[in-house]
């Protein structure tokens, strides 16, 4: 594509580098932003700024927060014996959103992925080993992908915790709610029958 | 959502007032500016202050340009008796890309809207007759989409040009290349019989 401004070029590169936005996508939002009342323009640049300058990660959980601790660690109403495992923030929000845990979080921020150079000490793990031998938690809930680095990590973190008396569980896997059965694939399928669990009617 | 932060929350809700961005896709945005450099979020906030505040339009087709006048408009290899008129800069961009057109353009900067308040003094018509006095082009031609109020603009302009002796026409319409018969609607389907072309196998 021939821009016919520098300006414009720029701009459609800036916001190409975003992931599930191309060139077209990227002329699409630009030509919206000259359309708009240059205050969009500005609100949004200032936005990202603040964002990438003054972001913070809660010193307990690693969630993002903008305290030294965030408002889940910091919260009262919450479980304190049952912290959730995740990979990033956004599946604290993804968990948040069902309203059904109560407990504590910790983000590893990431997976060991050997091939990509992300080991152990690349993650928030000595965090929570100490997190757990402080303050004593009941259950550890992993909530990670369902990929070989996911259970490895699962595995790596369970293993450190050999030792200690906490119980630890993972989310159930199995066909979604909704789900029909000749469209799951075969691994879920065998596997949700496998763990398959007492039929309880209520 | 609830989000873990201010600052998240206001980049997300900057994010999803761009036309196609809803929350979750935002959301994913500035948790992907979040995992990158620093130097990744400022260029993008950079490159749309600077888009917004220095962007200027060729005083001459009200093209985005850099310059006083744009890179068409000054081009020394264009076909000065043709002026092609366009709704906006991106169709200007559109046209660029067919590799097929020589000529100049005129952007009118939308279509005459009534209902939206807008009339043709909102719009760079003004301009384009005075062009046309001056500079005695042969040809304009109207590459505008296809809806009442562009009729409507076209209809507007070409009465206001009845005295000149420019010859105007319009981009053809009909059924796509490589489109079937059977998927094209009845108006276009209508429109491209009775506006048939002389068959000419080359």
């Amino acid at each position: 594509m021939n821009f016919p401004s520098k300006l414009v070029e720029n701009a459609v590169n800036a916001f190409s580098k975003l992931p599930g936005v191309g060139k077209k996508t990227a002329l699409r939002l630009v030509l919206f932003l000259l359309r708009q009342d240059e205050a969009v323009s500005e609100e949004l640049a200032e936005a990202i700024l603040k964002l990438r300058k003054e972001i913070r990660y809660c010193s307990i959980c690693h969630n993002i927060s903008d305290e030294e601790i965030c408002s889940i660690c910091s919260s009262t109403g919450r479980n304190r014996d049952l912290i959730c495992v995740v990979q990033d923030s956004r599946d604290v929000l993804a968990i948040e959103n069902t309203g059904q845990y109560n407990g504590l979080y910790h983000v590893l921020g990431g997976v060991i992925a050997p091939i990509e150079g992300i080991g152990p000490e690349d993650l928030n793990i000595e965090t929570l080993l100490q997190r757990i031998s402080e303050e004593n938690p009941k259950e550890l809930v992993f909530a990670l992908s369902n990929t070989l680095e996911a259970d490895t990590t699962a595995f790596y973190i369970s293993k450190k915790l050999r030792d200690s008396e906490i119980r630890i569980s993972a989310i159930a896997r199995g066909i979604p709610i909704g789900g029909e059965l000749e469209y799951a694939d075969e691994l879920t399928l065998s596997r949700s029958l496998s763990t398959r669990v007492p039929y309880n009617p209520s």
